[in-house]
């Protein structure tokens, strides 16, 4: 039986495939404009979103190529969410993915511009997809809208609105989470059952909310405990930057103790699915114990 | 029979109730990414490109309610592509249709965010369009296109890339204005043809890249010859900001000489097709003549 590290690393050799063929055929002028794209969407990175897709497929018995592509967007959009969050008037990170973000290699202008191209570009290879049936239109007008004003947006917006806001408390916190992390990696999960006529669908979208939740949190403990080398990007700096997170608001050992509440909650829910869950659950637990 | 202006102002009507029926439908969170989102949205204007659009609609006979949406779409991909192109790293504008542009009202972070906000929810409006058809999938992909790495983007990066560009030349003018302007135009003027299968495609696609290129040469001639009340933004800043323009590729003569011929292009084009082409002939000379 193969270990999760290899069934990982299929999955990630599967999305770098589809990642580099994107690339290829990416032919875009001026060069500037292709290569800033690229620079952000082939540095690498855990993939978890596409990964997520495809082990979720699987335990749905979903083909890789029925979703491949809607990996490969949402992968774009998280590139795009990346490169503006780091921007300066956002969250103003100098490092991305252990090497400098963006905006630090094109500058603000062609940062913004490379964000808006993967967006724009994601929702191109969507609405190729439209094409193939109802299911495909549902599953991309999911994935845009977790991506969108009532998802990821939201949870931007609501971020940036409570930078130093001395009344910060658990209900904002939760709001930013739940939009922010949540939406993006329930639209990961989501996708396959849309694509095959809704089978488990309440179920994965809880655990997808679980499991943004546990990630967020896992993200905040590493901002105190984490280092540069093993995160490749800069640590420490939520406090510094006037960011509330579940730090601040919880506790270190309260948060902690939520993120095993959390996993077990995720366990459960992929416990009461029909495939083969084995690899999520470990998922799981590497997502709650990572140190990157 | 109803005047130019009137029939301009009926369009207009139709697409001010359909834009104040999707800002009334929008109760995004928090307050500002609504609201940031909405000052662009809702700031008048022209509404060059739905109008457009509603126009070809009636040459073409295809109903407005068919079109409608891809219109307000297109209108908020517009919109979302002004907010970005004013922030300080881009074309830098303090101010846009007559007021304070969004960052100088909301921030710079909040400016991206509405812009990202806009386009997401323009593709959201498009994914429920692609529920109707084949011809409605088309339309959306042409529009994403028109505004994405190989359109509208490409064109605002050459921009950026080309400001204080001493080897500036006519082939790097083409290219951004072909690619900035007339690529929305013509998603503008291509859609109800797409809708309706393809009538006079060809020769709208053409008629959309001349009457772009048409618009960006009367912006050029109103740089150097308009005055702020009249356009609502800057006057005389793309001298200023280093940017090269026709007036500084062909001189102003040659530019207003440019510009009849592409008015003549246009009209031509128009005069071959089979509908009453009244209302976008006047049009088209009222773009060369325009003052704002």
């Amino acid at each position: 039986m193969k270990t999760y590290n290899l069934i990982y690393d299929d999955y990630l050799n599967e999305i770098e495939t589809a990642i580099k063929r994107f690339a290829d055929g990416l032919d875009c002028k001026p060069d500037i404009l292709r290569e800033s794209l690229l620079y952000s969407l082939q540095a690498g990175g855990k993939r978890l979103r596409p990964v997520l897709m495809l082990a979720v497929a699987d335990v749905l018995s979903v083909p890789h190529d029925k979703v491949i592509n809607f990996a490969l967007a949402l992968e774009l959009i998280h590139t795009y969410s990346l490169i503006h969050d780091d921007l300066p008037e956002m969250d103003n990170d100098d490092y991305r993915r252990g090497r400098l973000s963006n905006h630090k290699v094109y500058g603000c202008g062609n940062a913004v511009l490379a964000g808006d191209g993967l967006l724009n570009t994601a929702y191109s290879i969507l609405f190729d997809m439209c094409a193939q049936g109802k299911e495909q239109i549902a599953a991309a007008k999911f994935i845009c809208n977790c991506a969108g004003v009532y998802g990821m947006i939201a949870g931007q917006s609501a971020d940036l609105l409570h930078e130093n806001d001395k009344d910060f408390n658990s209900e904002t916190l939760e709001f930013i989470y739940k939009n922010k992390t949540s939406k993006l990696i329930t639209a990961a999960v989501v996708t396959p059952s849309i694509i095959c006529g809704g089978k488990n669908y309440s179920e994965l979208k809880s655990f997808g909310y679980n499991l943004g939740y546990l990630f967020q949190l896992t993200d905040d403990i590493l901002d105190v405990e984490g280092n540069f080398e093993q995160m490749g990007k800069s640590i420490g700096k939520d406090k510094d930057e006037g960011k509330y997170t579940s730090i601040a608001v919880y506790g270190l050992e309260e948060s902690k103790l939520q993120a095993d509440l959390l996993t077990s909650a995720c366990c459960k829910i992929l416990e009461g699915l029909d495939g083969d869950v084995g690899f999520l659950k470990e998922l799981v637990e590497t997502v709650k114990t990572r140190i990157n």
